[in-house]
Protein backbone atom coordinates (compact mmCIF):
# COMPACT_ATOMS: atom_id res chain seq x y z
CA UNK A 1 0.00 0.00 0.00
CA UNK A 2 3.00 2.52 -0.03
CA UNK A 3 5.76 3.40 -1.39
CA UNK A 4 8.62 3.99 1.53
CA UNK A 5 11.52 6.24 1.51
CA UNK A 6 12.77 5.26 5.36
CA UNK A 7 14.63 2.29 6.43
CA UNK A 8 17.99 0.77 5.99
CA UNK A 9 17.83 1.91 2.59
CA UNK A 10 20.61 1.24 -0.52
CA UNK A 11 19.96 4.37 -2.29
CA UNK A 12 21.91 7.51 -2.76
CA UNK A 13 20.61 10.14 0.40
CA UNK A 14 20.22 14.65 0.04
CA UNK A 15 21.03 16.52 2.46
CA UNK A 16 20.05 20.64 2.35
CA UNK A 17 20.86 23.07 4.70
CA UNK A 18 19.40 27.33 4.67
CA UNK A 19 21.58 29.68 6.81
CA UNK A 20 21.11 33.33 7.05
CA UNK A 21 24.53 34.83 6.31
CA UNK A 22 24.35 36.58 9.56
CA UNK A 23 24.03 33.37 11.66
CA UNK A 24 27.47 32.16 11.63
CA UNK A 25 29.73 34.69 14.24
CA UNK A 26 33.03 34.49 12.75
CA UNK A 27 34.21 37.02 15.73
CA UNK A 28 33.60 34.06 18.22
CA UNK A 29 37.12 32.24 18.31
CA UNK A 30 36.13 29.30 20.12
CA UNK A 31 32.88 29.05 18.25
CA UNK A 32 35.00 29.15 14.93
CA UNK A 33 37.90 26.81 16.36
CA UNK A 34 35.65 24.61 16.89
CA UNK A 35 33.21 23.71 13.94
CA UNK A 36 36.12 24.79 11.91
CA UNK A 37 39.50 23.68 10.44
CA UNK A 38 42.57 25.37 10.17
CA UNK A 39 42.46 25.05 6.25
CA UNK A 40 38.47 26.16 6.32
CA UNK A 41 39.38 29.21 8.52
CA UNK A 42 42.34 29.76 6.07
CA UNK A 43 40.30 29.37 3.01
CA UNK A 44 36.91 31.87 4.68
CA UNK A 45 39.13 34.50 6.54
CA UNK A 46 40.80 34.86 2.66
CA UNK A 47 37.42 34.85 0.91
CA UNK A 48 36.46 38.56 -0.39
CA UNK A 49 33.48 38.14 1.65
CA UNK A 50 34.38 36.00 5.04
CA UNK A 51 30.85 36.30 6.28
CA UNK A 52 29.43 35.19 3.29
CA UNK A 53 32.25 31.82 3.07
CA UNK A 54 31.77 31.24 6.46
CA UNK A 55 28.04 30.49 6.39
CA UNK A 56 28.17 28.48 3.09
CA UNK A 57 31.09 26.57 4.46
CA UNK A 58 28.71 26.22 7.35
CA UNK A 59 26.06 25.42 5.52
CA UNK A 60 27.63 22.59 3.97
CA UNK A 61 28.91 20.82 6.96
CA UNK A 62 25.07 20.85 7.81
CA UNK A 63 23.84 19.47 4.40
CA UNK A 64 26.46 16.94 4.61
CA UNK A 65 26.18 15.58 7.82
CA UNK A 66 22.03 15.49 6.84
CA UNK A 67 23.11 13.41 3.91
CA UNK A 68 25.26 10.76 6.09
CA UNK A 69 21.70 10.02 8.04
CA UNK A 70 23.67 9.84 11.34
CA UNK A 71 21.35 10.43 14.30
CA UNK A 72 22.89 12.72 17.02
CA UNK A 73 25.40 15.62 16.74
CA UNK A 74 27.92 16.82 19.36
CA UNK A 75 28.57 20.11 20.18
CA UNK A 76 30.78 20.89 17.58
CA UNK A 77 33.01 17.91 17.40
CA UNK A 78 31.34 16.58 14.47
CA UNK A 79 30.98 19.48 12.40
CA UNK A 80 34.62 19.97 12.34
CA UNK A 81 35.51 16.12 11.48
CA UNK A 82 33.16 16.77 8.03
CA UNK A 83 35.56 18.97 6.06
CA UNK A 84 34.80 21.30 3.34
CA UNK A 85 37.98 21.58 0.74
CA UNK A 86 38.07 23.54 -2.53
CA UNK A 87 39.37 22.01 -5.67
CA UNK A 88 41.38 23.59 -8.17
CA UNK A 89 38.53 24.91 -9.76
CA UNK A 90 37.41 26.35 -6.74
CA UNK A 91 34.40 23.75 -6.11
CA UNK A 92 33.69 22.54 -2.79
CA UNK A 93 34.66 18.68 -2.42
CA UNK A 94 34.06 16.76 1.35
CA UNK A 95 36.47 15.30 3.36
CA UNK A 96 35.32 13.28 5.88
CA UNK A 97 37.15 12.74 9.45
CA UNK A 98 37.18 10.62 12.97
CA UNK A 99 33.23 9.91 13.77
CA UNK A 100 32.28 11.52 10.32
CA UNK A 101 34.39 8.89 8.50
CA UNK A 102 33.24 5.71 10.87
CA UNK A 103 29.34 6.88 10.42
CA UNK A 104 29.77 7.38 6.60
CA UNK A 105 31.16 4.24 5.92
CA UNK A 106 28.93 1.71 8.07
CA UNK A 107 26.27 3.79 6.33
CA UNK A 108 28.09 2.32 3.06
CA UNK A 109 28.08 6.07 1.76
CA UNK A 110 31.30 5.83 -1.03
CA UNK A 111 31.51 9.31 -1.64
CA UNK A 112 29.60 12.91 -0.75
CA UNK A 113 29.42 15.77 -2.99
CA UNK A 114 28.20 18.98 -1.90
CA UNK A 115 27.71 22.60 -3.76
CA UNK A 116 26.84 26.08 -1.84
CA UNK A 117 25.41 29.22 -2.41
CA UNK A 118 24.84 32.33 -1.16
CA UNK A 119 23.50 35.68 -2.19
CA UNK A 120 23.43 38.64 0.65
CA UNK A 121 21.15 37.13 2.94
CA UNK A 122 21.12 33.64 2.70
CA UNK A 123 23.56 30.54 2.26
CA UNK A 124 22.37 27.39 0.62
CA UNK A 125 23.72 24.02 0.04
CA UNK A 126 22.79 20.67 -0.77
CA UNK A 127 24.59 17.41 -0.43
CA UNK A 128 24.20 13.52 -1.76
CA UNK A 129 25.70 11.06 -0.20
CA UNK A 130 26.23 8.06 -2.21
CA UNK A 131 26.35 4.48 -2.00
CA UNK B 1 23.80 18.50 -31.04
CA UNK B 2 22.22 18.55 -27.68
CA UNK B 3 22.37 16.89 -24.45
CA UNK B 4 18.98 16.13 -23.68
CA UNK B 5 17.85 15.74 -19.74
CA UNK B 6 13.87 15.69 -21.19
CA UNK B 7 11.84 12.80 -21.99
CA UNK B 8 11.11 9.86 -20.27
CA UNK B 9 14.50 9.28 -18.54
CA UNK B 10 15.17 6.27 -17.08
CA UNK B 11 17.61 8.55 -14.95
CA UNK B 12 16.88 10.20 -10.88
CA UNK B 13 14.74 13.03 -11.01
CA UNK B 14 14.89 15.83 -8.41
CA UNK B 15 12.51 18.36 -6.81
CA UNK B 16 13.53 21.54 -5.21
CA UNK B 17 11.31 23.64 -2.88
CA UNK B 18 11.20 27.26 -1.36
CA UNK B 19 8.62 28.99 0.80
CA UNK B 20 8.58 31.55 3.36
CA UNK B 21 7.60 30.35 6.73
CA UNK B 22 4.83 32.33 6.93
CA UNK B 23 3.18 31.20 3.67
CA UNK B 24 1.35 28.30 5.50
CA UNK B 25 -1.77 29.27 7.09
CA UNK B 26 -1.61 27.15 10.30
CA UNK B 27 -4.94 28.56 11.70
CA UNK B 28 -6.90 27.31 9.14
CA UNK B 29 -8.42 24.42 10.04
CA UNK B 30 -9.57 23.40 6.25
CA UNK B 31 -6.44 23.94 4.94
CA UNK B 32 -4.39 21.97 7.63
CA UNK B 33 -6.96 18.99 7.57
CA UNK B 34 -6.76 18.69 3.07
CA UNK B 35 -3.25 19.08 3.28
CA UNK B 36 -1.36 17.05 5.99
CA UNK B 37 -2.49 13.67 7.11
CA UNK B 38 -3.01 13.29 11.26
CA UNK B 39 0.26 11.70 11.91
CA UNK B 40 1.74 15.21 10.30
CA UNK B 41 -0.49 17.32 12.37
CA UNK B 42 0.70 15.87 15.42
CA UNK B 43 4.06 16.28 14.57
CA UNK B 44 3.71 19.65 13.90
CA UNK B 45 1.50 20.98 16.22
CA UNK B 46 4.14 19.49 19.04
CA UNK B 47 6.91 21.23 17.35
CA UNK B 48 9.29 23.71 19.39
CA UNK B 49 8.11 26.24 16.05
CA UNK B 50 4.75 24.73 14.41
CA UNK B 51 4.69 27.54 11.85
CA UNK B 52 8.34 26.70 10.90
CA UNK B 53 7.28 22.55 11.14
CA UNK B 54 3.96 22.84 9.05
CA UNK B 55 6.37 25.07 6.61
CA UNK B 56 9.20 22.72 6.09
CA UNK B 57 6.68 19.46 5.70
CA UNK B 58 4.57 21.75 3.09
CA UNK B 59 7.76 22.41 1.35
CA UNK B 60 9.16 19.01 1.55
CA UNK B 61 5.44 17.65 -0.04
CA UNK B 62 6.48 20.14 -2.73
CA UNK B 63 9.99 19.15 -3.46
CA UNK B 64 8.74 15.43 -3.49
CA UNK B 65 5.96 16.19 -6.28
CA UNK B 66 8.24 17.96 -8.48
CA UNK B 67 10.76 15.26 -8.19
CA UNK B 68 7.79 12.65 -9.73
CA UNK B 69 7.70 14.50 -12.63
CA UNK B 70 3.74 14.47 -12.43
CA UNK B 71 1.95 16.92 -14.45
CA UNK B 72 -1.17 18.48 -12.63
CA UNK B 73 -2.11 18.72 -9.01
CA UNK B 74 -5.71 18.51 -7.56
CA UNK B 75 -6.32 21.44 -5.00
CA UNK B 76 -4.38 19.08 -1.60
CA UNK B 77 -5.86 15.66 -2.20
CA UNK B 78 -2.29 14.70 -3.91
CA UNK B 79 -0.46 16.77 -1.45
CA UNK B 80 -2.20 14.63 1.39
CA UNK B 81 -1.40 11.95 -0.73
CA UNK B 82 2.60 12.69 -0.17
CA UNK B 83 2.85 11.95 3.56
CA UNK B 84 6.45 12.92 5.44
CA UNK B 85 7.24 10.92 8.45
CA UNK B 86 10.03 10.87 10.72
CA UNK B 87 12.46 8.41 11.31
CA UNK B 88 13.99 7.54 14.89
CA UNK B 89 16.69 10.05 14.29
CA UNK B 90 13.98 12.78 13.55
CA UNK B 91 14.99 12.49 9.68
CA UNK B 92 12.30 13.18 7.42
CA UNK B 93 11.12 10.04 4.94
CA UNK B 94 8.83 9.68 2.15
CA UNK B 95 5.73 7.65 2.59
CA UNK B 96 3.23 7.70 -0.96
CA UNK B 97 -0.25 6.91 -0.74
CA UNK B 98 -3.24 6.81 -3.90
CA UNK B 99 -2.44 8.89 -6.42
CA UNK B 100 1.27 9.89 -5.75
CA UNK B 101 1.91 6.65 -4.83
CA UNK B 102 0.42 5.50 -8.64
CA UNK B 103 2.14 8.06 -10.57
CA UNK B 104 5.91 7.08 -8.56
CA UNK B 105 5.32 3.30 -9.70
CA UNK B 106 3.49 3.91 -13.37
CA UNK B 107 6.87 6.83 -13.59
CA UNK B 108 9.24 3.56 -12.62
CA UNK B 109 10.45 5.37 -8.88
CA UNK B 110 11.54 2.95 -6.73
CA UNK B 111 12.61 5.54 -3.63
CA UNK B 112 12.06 9.16 -2.87
CA UNK B 113 14.46 10.76 -0.42
CA UNK B 114 13.80 14.18 1.17
CA UNK B 115 15.69 16.79 3.14
CA UNK B 116 14.43 19.67 4.85
CA UNK B 117 15.95 23.07 6.24
CA UNK B 118 14.39 26.17 7.47
CA UNK B 119 15.61 29.40 9.43
CA UNK B 120 13.73 32.04 10.69
CA UNK B 121 12.03 32.79 7.47
CA UNK B 122 12.33 30.39 4.84
CA UNK B 123 11.75 26.90 4.99
CA UNK B 124 13.49 24.76 1.38
CA UNK B 125 13.54 21.13 1.05
CA UNK B 126 15.30 19.04 -1.93
CA UNK B 127 13.47 15.09 -2.81
CA UNK B 128 15.55 13.22 -4.91
CA UNK B 129 13.71 9.65 -6.60
CA UNK B 130 15.42 7.13 -7.45
CA UNK B 131 14.48 4.82 -10.25
CA UNK C 1 42.21 8.22 6.81
CA UNK C 2 40.03 9.78 4.78
CA UNK C 3 36.79 9.43 2.67
CA UNK C 4 37.21 11.86 -0.32
CA UNK C 5 34.43 13.44 -2.74
CA UNK C 6 36.88 15.02 -4.50
CA UNK C 7 39.00 14.20 -7.98
CA UNK C 8 37.96 12.49 -11.10
CA UNK C 9 35.09 11.41 -9.45
CA UNK C 10 32.59 8.72 -11.60
CA UNK C 11 29.68 9.37 -9.70
CA UNK C 12 27.14 12.01 -9.81
CA UNK C 13 27.09 15.69 -9.11
CA UNK C 14 25.04 18.41 -7.73
CA UNK C 15 24.66 21.99 -8.01
CA UNK C 16 22.54 24.53 -6.16
CA UNK C 17 22.15 28.03 -6.78
CA UNK C 18 20.25 30.68 -4.38
CA UNK C 19 19.10 33.88 -6.55
CA UNK C 20 17.30 37.22 -4.98
CA UNK C 21 14.14 37.69 -7.58
CA UNK C 22 15.67 40.87 -8.04
CA UNK C 23 19.15 39.90 -8.82
CA UNK C 24 18.41 39.60 -12.78
CA UNK C 25 17.52 42.71 -14.44
CA UNK C 26 15.48 41.72 -17.06
CA UNK C 27 15.41 45.51 -18.78
CA UNK C 28 18.76 45.37 -19.51
CA UNK C 29 18.30 44.36 -23.41
CA UNK C 30 22.21 43.36 -23.70
CA UNK C 31 22.17 41.56 -20.79
CA UNK C 32 19.03 39.24 -21.36
CA UNK C 33 20.11 38.73 -25.10
CA UNK C 34 23.50 37.73 -23.65
CA UNK C 35 22.74 35.09 -21.64
CA UNK C 36 19.16 33.99 -22.10
CA UNK C 37 18.09 31.83 -25.23
CA UNK C 38 15.12 33.08 -27.86
CA UNK C 39 13.26 29.89 -26.28
CA UNK C 40 14.01 30.85 -22.72
CA UNK C 41 13.19 34.73 -23.01
CA UNK C 42 9.34 34.46 -25.18
CA UNK C 43 8.93 31.60 -21.96
CA UNK C 44 10.12 34.14 -19.27
CA UNK C 45 8.12 37.46 -20.77
CA UNK C 46 4.72 35.47 -21.27
CA UNK C 47 5.11 34.07 -17.46
CA UNK C 48 2.49 35.38 -15.03
CA UNK C 49 5.85 37.10 -13.46
CA UNK C 50 8.61 38.06 -15.75
CA UNK C 51 10.67 39.10 -13.44
CA UNK C 52 10.62 35.50 -11.11
CA UNK C 53 10.50 33.62 -14.16
CA UNK C 54 13.86 35.05 -14.99
CA UNK C 55 15.10 34.56 -11.63
CA UNK C 56 14.63 31.11 -11.65
CA UNK C 57 16.22 30.44 -14.74
CA UNK C 58 19.12 32.41 -14.26
CA UNK C 59 19.68 30.22 -11.25
CA UNK C 60 18.62 26.91 -13.00
CA UNK C 61 21.39 27.61 -15.19
CA UNK C 62 23.81 28.53 -12.43
CA UNK C 63 22.96 25.37 -10.62
CA UNK C 64 23.71 23.05 -14.05
CA UNK C 65 26.94 25.05 -14.74
CA UNK C 66 27.71 24.19 -11.10
CA UNK C 67 26.29 20.30 -11.75
CA UNK C 68 28.80 19.96 -14.91
CA UNK C 69 32.26 20.24 -12.02
CA UNK C 70 33.52 23.30 -14.99
CA UNK C 71 36.37 26.08 -13.97
CA UNK C 72 35.74 28.73 -15.67
CA UNK C 73 33.09 31.02 -17.02
CA UNK C 74 32.84 33.27 -20.14
CA UNK C 75 31.04 36.31 -19.20
CA UNK C 76 27.58 35.22 -20.56
CA UNK C 77 28.41 33.04 -23.60
CA UNK C 78 28.42 29.63 -21.48
CA UNK C 79 25.47 30.61 -19.48
CA UNK C 80 23.50 31.15 -22.94
CA UNK C 81 24.72 27.56 -24.22
CA UNK C 82 22.65 25.77 -20.94
CA UNK C 83 19.43 26.61 -22.33
CA UNK C 84 16.55 25.72 -19.57
CA UNK C 85 13.14 24.30 -21.51
CA UNK C 86 9.81 23.34 -20.22
CA UNK C 87 8.53 20.09 -21.11
CA UNK C 88 4.76 19.24 -21.79
CA UNK C 89 3.97 19.42 -17.93
CA UNK C 90 5.91 22.71 -17.36
CA UNK C 91 8.56 20.88 -15.63
CA UNK C 92 12.33 22.48 -16.42
CA UNK C 93 14.29 20.22 -18.42
CA UNK C 94 17.80 21.02 -19.61
CA UNK C 95 19.34 21.27 -23.00
CA UNK C 96 23.20 21.98 -23.72
CA UNK C 97 24.75 23.76 -26.21
CA UNK C 98 28.54 24.50 -27.44
CA UNK C 99 31.01 24.62 -24.97
CA UNK C 100 28.55 23.30 -22.81
CA UNK C 101 27.65 20.57 -24.13
CA UNK C 102 31.20 19.78 -24.49
CA UNK C 103 32.55 20.29 -21.29
CA UNK C 104 29.59 17.66 -20.35
CA UNK C 105 30.74 15.21 -22.56
CA UNK C 106 34.23 15.12 -21.59
CA UNK C 107 33.33 15.03 -17.64
CA UNK C 108 31.05 11.85 -18.55
CA UNK C 109 28.07 13.37 -17.90
CA UNK C 110 24.76 11.44 -19.41
CA UNK C 111 21.87 14.18 -18.25
CA UNK C 112 21.20 17.13 -16.07
CA UNK C 113 18.19 17.13 -14.53
CA UNK C 114 17.01 20.43 -12.79
CA UNK C 115 14.46 21.75 -10.67
CA UNK C 116 13.23 25.30 -9.60
CA UNK C 117 11.15 26.83 -7.17
CA UNK C 118 11.01 30.73 -5.73
CA UNK C 119 8.85 33.02 -3.81
CA UNK C 120 8.40 36.39 -3.87
CA UNK C 121 11.66 37.03 -2.27
CA UNK C 122 14.27 34.60 -3.98
CA UNK C 123 14.81 31.56 -6.87
CA UNK C 124 16.24 28.54 -6.05
CA UNK C 125 17.41 25.46 -7.87
CA UNK C 126 19.07 22.35 -7.72
CA UNK C 127 20.78 20.53 -10.54
CA UNK C 128 22.06 16.58 -10.66
CA UNK C 129 24.54 15.51 -13.14
CA UNK C 130 24.51 12.06 -14.13
CA UNK C 131 27.33 9.87 -15.10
Amino acid sequence: EELAGAGASTSNNVGVDVESVTAVNIHNETFVERNFTDEEQKYCFAAADPQSSFAGTWSAKEAVFKSLGVKSRGAGAELRSIEIQRDTKGAPTVVLHGDAKTAAVSAGVKEVKVSISHNEFQAVAVAIAEK
